[in-house]
């Protein structure tokens, strides 16, 4: 099962890389990482990463793709490329998880139209101009609509990761994952 | 002031993404990333990090080396080269941090001789192994003893991470970071 993580300069570190932590420790999963046209993206924390390009992904129905947040979400909101790619390549997935303004880049594809979804609660009035036809919530840590996955900040998206874990394989497996990790997992969202 | 993060093969994702996400957000720190040669360090989780050659760090009576933990530690006891880069940088710095089984790494040079230090539970055996003359606490989630900080694994580096800013810029500003990354800090070791 094909984890596709998509980055882009200014990704926020920790969205991608704490469920990176949870998925790489699940034998099913394989893990990936995509950018519009590949090569090293960097981002705040100076973190330089080699990704393959979008049009690499290998897009089965039973892949997952993953969008995290960060400031970088800002100007890909204005990127009708990676918009369409995003669009294109999450109508084929079986699951799509966002993280924090994650979900804004999704919502402004049309396909959570009518699905309840969140992101980080700080960023929401921003993240609610992405679409007026997304059930925004502004509580939740994290929600499940459908294929649909979308979480609130960073630490979040761990919570959400291990729950996504805990929907495909169980509790025990995910509770596994997080005392492996000696993580605090919020199992409620 | 400089924060000089130590990569090699099989590094633990989040023993490295956690900590950078907490010191990135503190407007003094300057990350970077480094390796023994240099050039794409890739690891469990299919991450593929660019690195500059551990001969380029800016060594000053200011910086902060930061060795991570992973499975890749136990290649790395046994790779003279790297022991003696990181014993030469550690003399140097200012703080020296690890990270689950990266605290093993830095026990082999010899500097933890005498000073309280931690690591990873499920390793502590094997870590031991590394030296007989550093006093190992089988119980904290994190240690300072003199500039050495050590920590259990994974996500107790993050709470490592919060509480060196605590020490440094005081809890408040460890707290604003821990509040924007909605992580649950355990703020007691």
């Amino acid at each position: 099962m094909e984890i596709n993580i998509i980055l882009f300069p200014n990704f926020e570190t920790l969205d991608v890389f704490g469920p990176a932590e949870v998925f790489g420790k699940v034998e099913k999963f394989r893990l990936d990482y995509f950018s519009l046209n590949g090569g090293i993206i960097t981002n705040n924390d100076n973190i330089r990463i080699a990704t393959k390009k979008i049009e690499d992904i290998k897009n089965t129905a039973a892949s997952v793709l993953f969008i995290p947040g960060g400031t970088g979400t800002r100007i890909e909101i204005n990127n009708p490329e990676l918009l369409n790619a995003i669009k294109k390549i999450a109508e084929n997935s079986k699951y799509v998880l966002t993280v924090c303004t994650g979900s804004a880049l999704l919502a402004k594809t049309g396909l959570l139209d009518t699905h309840k979804a969140t992101s980080n609660k700080r960023a929401m009035d921003w993240v609610k101009t992405s679409s007026d036809k997304v059930l925004w919530d502004d509580d939740a840590r994290w929600i499940k609509d459908d294929k649909y996955y979308t979480s609130s900040g960073i630490s979040a998206g761990i919570d959400m990761a291990l729950s996504f874990v805990k929907d495909l394989f169980g509790f025990d497996e995910a509770e596994k994952i997080s005392l492996r990790m000696e993580y605090n997992w919020q199992t409620e969202n």
